[in-house]
């Protein structure tokens, strides 16, 4: 079985769920208050660049382990699914991130956002190593040293996302803070290193 | 007439119908009222996980029939948009048994769905039945055994769905539960012994 | 130049313009009116139903029409972003006649509504006629009966569509209702004779 | 690595940044008012249709890069991708000059469109440069003149909106209406010259 359409219906799903995400950017102001209020809405900014880059280096990684993959089988559409049913679900979290970023909802939204991210990380981690695992969907031309490191690098992403969420136990800013350093950070690194993780 | 464009603008309406969903996942609630407000919409997570993982069957489903198509022809491209149609749709009345499922509502709702669904079967067998009577689009490298396989997978599809439909005139959380086990139900099978059925 | 990317992004724009109709679908209502509101909405899914068999059919002349075409120029690429920009905005006349339909707002409704359609019918005529004349961009290996043939198709759709705005100015009913029968008879004698005009 | 998946999902934000103008037009009026009210609407016609054209000579300027582009990297990929999450932005400021066009918050709106503009051709120039900089991803069939014609046509596009965006220090109308003349003049210029330019 083939794997373009699912390619094609993955590059769907995360072309809109990023583009969606401005649906819920909206400031509401009259004329002379507009300024103030545009200022005043800057986490809605910063969750939408956020939330897009993070959904932009999950393509990424998607795409670095669709380049290994040769063929498909039933379950592995079913987990492909899965998948995207968790990247389809990040606008929800994020908007309630910016929406309590600075009132006492802010500990909860952390929690929603951390447990949406870890999810995805472990669809993205049983995606590939039910396809990895004894090279059962790998492409015959696939280089044995690349399907190990892609290997490596998926391990840290599920934890790393949990520890995040659990440290809004004690500051929900904080864990937020941590949110945006891991976008910001793997795309540098990825873009620096070439490397491609979670 | 070849089916490329078919396919991607399916892909395209599975992948919106399918992440338009979480536009529908709101929670309005004052910081600390989150908690509370976020436990209390959980028919709305499970709404859009169910119906998430029904129109990505339906995606699953769609490419098994294309696997097996070698050509189109006008009436099988405006069978297509017809089942496009319907699909479109679920969002509507998956939002309704989301909103209705603690009040009265849930009977029409089960019913909106249900129709919804039994419509969406009724395009999907009409589609698969119009390209397979005497092969008239299926490739010619196709496997007679598969071609049948998919027939016969379809004849239940309908019924099943009507048959849950009306158990909403006894018992609407009967019927709803009917429609989770059935998207479950075909997900796992698929999953566990590679199945393709509606 | 290639028309791959022209043909992928507009296979985007359809998809969504026709997926987004169903966001404009809703029914808000207490538990036990559920079923009378469904039951008064109904303007809403007839809306939906023929905005959606519309799209269709357009999408299906625009695929008819790209198979006769070899190569794009800059001009081309302009006509066609002119085109995908009335069938984008189909959504909003739409749903001005779906809220409409039972109030003094259905002429402008009407008007909103026809006017749209003609100008789309005029751009696709531009297209078609801007690749058609002298075969400017029609491939070497299309043959010339079919181009005649859709060149024919074309004449008679924006003064079907203008016509059918003009008798708003009497009844505005009987305008809305001849949009309706447009759509229908493209899909059903595109469906039984294999024709394909706008 | 390819650039397939690349030109798939940035035809796919190109798609649903342009079809979701839609959504923000709308009116809602009294049956006997809907005329005046649809009268009174025409910013956000104009600001639909401005913008969908922006979107659409993005979208070339974006094909035309491409068809230079014979490789991708990681750092390329991260280019593109914010690229994307400037125009995925472009609805929102779109939204601001539509609703502000006739009261004192236009300087305001002003300065977040050409903002959004000037930030869109930076990335634009920054993907572009990246590759061309010592033909880093360009093709090797890639004629040397046409790379070095797009260069140049790139140079200006961030100081004109720079300027245009400066301008609404002293008139907001006249900002807009140069924004309104830059998407008018490239289009009719690239339909009539075959340039491409941001």
């Amino acid at each position: 079985m083939e794997t373009t359409r699912l390619e094609t219906l993955a590059d769907g799903v995360f072309a809109i769920a990023a583009t969606l995400l401005i649906i819920d950017v909206s400031v509401e102001a009259h004329g002379d208050e507009l300024g103030a209020a545009l200022a005043h809405a800057w986490p809605q900014y910063a969750a939408y660049a956020i939330s897009f880059l993070t959904i932009g280096i999950m393509w990424v990684n998607h795409q670095a382990i669709f380049r290994q993959i040769g063929r498909a089988d039933h379950r592995f559409q079913f987990l492909n699914i899965g998948l995207l049913l968790c990247i389809a679900f990040v606008p929800f979290p994020t908007r309630l991130v910016a929406e309590h970023l600075r009132d006492d909802g802010l500990q909860v939204a952390a929690y929603a956002y951390g447990l949406t991210m870890t999810a995805t990380a472990i669809c993205f981690g049983s995606l590939w190593f039910y396809a990895a695992v004894g090279r059962r969907l790998i492409a015959d031309t696939a280089d044995e040293r690349v399907v190990r490191g892609i290997s490596r690098s998926y391990l840290p992403g599920a934890p790393i996302y949990a520890l995040s969420t659990l440290v809004a136990v004690w500051s929900p800013e904080a864990s937020v803070g941590l949110f945006a350093a891991i976008a910001i950070f793997f795309a540098l690194e990825s873009s620096l290193f070439g490397g491609s993780r979670p």
